[in-house]
This record gives structure tokens, C-alpha cells and sequence, in this order.
């Protein structure tokens, strides 16, 4: 009973590292987002006219750089709220 | 009881410090951001008459650029103030 | 029987934290994928007409990138749901 | 009791650890804000009579790239000076 | 007994873990196929007629870059698969 508690806390404090690290991933669509902007406002500080087309294909951009950054998330909530649930029950 | 009390004392710890390590994903958003903001004073220095323009868009791509830092802090604090008691349950 | 439910925590954790470091993989595409953006925005803030041959490209490119975050999705989640399962048998 | 301890011991040191991470966050907003600046600099040494525009700019720019490291900060301040509390709680 | 389940533990938690950090070989692929791209889109901008020839190009040195990233996707699967089972042979 007592190492069964030891073994739910030790698998708990994983799964909130776990979570932490995967959050992690949120650097690169920070950076390149970011870039992606830099670049934006270049090119509407240059041609102001083309300001509509730039940033429609700006947002479509960050879009697709965004997706890694939510995988981390979706994956850091899973390891707070769904992982713990599953492995308790492998803890019995 | 004696091990209910370390196994939440680790599960704890994971917690605290995976909260920690989700806030790395700041560094991302701080870098982009900062690059977007350095390629708008380009612009504006450039032809300061599109500084409305430039400032709109670099406020719009910054709210995306700093998304996934958000995703970090939100994780972050669900981390130090949900995670806990949730966590606390399962140790009974 | 004490310690099997021990192993199982440790197993555990391992897994939970193996699947937030798989996240971290995002960093690239995020940054690459911002950068290809930018780079397409800037080829657009030049010459307007050829927005539709840059974004095709830019999209299949930034679907080639994207191959190494989906790999660490993956892989986290096979952490998650998958491995659990497995490594839980060998503890008998 | 003594286990009591030992597990207040390791919930503390996560805490401390925690915060140190969070504070990483920083290396962002110091990369980024160091690079809005240098941009700014070169913009005023090309055309000094944009000094106020760029400044105020530079400024609201800044501001925004600073978040993220403030979202460390304070997640920082709450593993030192709140968290340690409510977790003591937690370990009776 | 009791320690043999304990060290099977601890083998399998390395496993999960070196998995994890088998696939941060990801943020290379990334980050270096979006610049690769990046570059293309630029080539495409100045002389939309070779489009084919950089599009090809592009694709040949995206799969090159690819192959750090599928080392790490497969060393990631062996350590989740394939070892597992070979250390608990080991560890009989």
C-alpha cells in the first residue's frame, strides 16, 4: 500500500515534467512567427499598397508555423489531465 | 501515511518544476517579437509617413508571435495552482 | 508486490517525461516554417504577380518541414497511450 | 514524521528548481529587445529627425517583447514565495 | 525478486526518456529545410520562370536534410519497440 502511493506520486511528478518540457516547443513558432512579421513589415514599409496581400498570406503562414507549438500544448494538457487518470489505473 | 506524504511531497516537486520549464517557451516569443519590432523601426525610419501601417501590423503579428509564450504561462499556472490538488486525489 | 507497483511508477514517469521532451522537436519546424513565411513574404512584397507560384511552393515546402514536429507528435503520443500498455506487461 | 520532512525536503527543492527554469524564459526578451534597439539605432543614425517616432516605437515594441520574460518572472516569484506554502498544506 | 522488478522499472523509464530526447534531433530538419525553402521562394521571387529547377533542387536538399530527423524518429521507435524487450531479457 505504502510503495503504491510512492509509485502514483512518482508517476504524477512525471507527467507534470512531462507537461512542462512539452511546452517547451512554443519557442520556435514564437521565433519564427516573429521573423515571419519582420518580413511582413519590411515588405509593407517598402510597398504599402501590397499591405492586403502580405498579410493575408502573413496569417496563413503563422497558421501552419503555429502547428507545433499547439501539438505541445494539446500534449502538455493531456499529460496534466488525461495521463494521470490512465495511470493511476495501471497503479491499481 | 509515511509514504503518502514523500509520494506527494515528489509528485509536488514535478509539479513546481514542470511548471518552471513550461515557461521556457517565453525565450520564443521574446526573440520574434523582438525581431519584428526591430524590422518595423527599419521601416519607419525608412519612410516614417507608413508608421500607422507598420505599428498595425507589427501589434497583429506580435499577438500571434505571442501565443505559444501564453500557452506556456497558462500551463505554467495550471501547473502550480490545478495540478496539485488534482494531484493530491489520486494520492488520497 | 510493493515493489512491482514501484517499478510501474518509475516506468511511468519515464514515459510521461519521454513524451514531453519528444515536443520539443517543434522548435524546428516553428522557426523553419517562420522563415519560409518570410522569405515568401518578402519574394510577395516584390513582385505581387507571382503570389500564387510562391505560396504553392511555400506550402509544400513548409509541409516538408513540418515532417520532424509530426514525428515528435507521435512519438509523444505512442509515450503516452501506446508504450504505457507495453512496459506495463514486462512488470508483470 | 521524518518522512514528513523529507517530503516538505523534496517539494521545496522542486520549487527552487522550478523557478530557476522559469526564469530561462529571459534569454528571449533580452536576445530580442537587444536586437529592436540595434535596429533603432541604425534608423536614428540614418535619419536623426525620426529620433521620436523610432523611440516610441522602439518603446511600445520593447514592452511587448518584455512580456514573456515577466511571465517567467512572476511564475518565478510565485514557486519562491507562494507556492512552497500552499504545497505545505498539501503534506499536512 | 523485488529489486529485479525495480531495475526493470528503471530500464524501461530510460527507455521513455531516451526516446524523447532522440527526437529533439528534429529541430535541425526543421529549422534548416524551412531555410532551404526560404531561399527557393526568393529564387522563385527574382525569376519565376525557374521555378521547376529550384522547386527539384529544393526537394533533393530537404531529403538530405530530412535524414538527421529520420535517425532520430527511428532510434525513438527501437527505444520504444525493440529494446524494451532485449533488456528485459537482461535483467531475466
Amino acid at each position: 500500500m505504502d510503495f503504491q502511493l510512492l509509485a502514483k506520486g512518482i508517476a504524477l511528478a512525471g507527467c507534470a515534467i512531462g507537461a512542462g518540457c512539452a511546452l517547451i516547443a512554443g519557442i520556435g513558432p514564437g521565433i519564427g512567427e516573429g521573423n515571419a512579421v519582420a518580413s511582413a513589415l519590411e515588405a509593407i514599409g517598402r510597398q504599402p499598397e501590397c499591405k492586403g496581400d502580405v498579410t493575408s498570406t502573413m496569417l496563413l503562414g503563422c497558421a501552419i508555423a503555429e502547428t507545433t507549438g499547439i501539438y505541445g500544448f494539446v500534449t502538455g494538457l493531456l499529460l496534466i489531465f488525461v495521463a494521470p487518470g490512465m495511470f493511476m489505473n495501471f497503479l491499481g
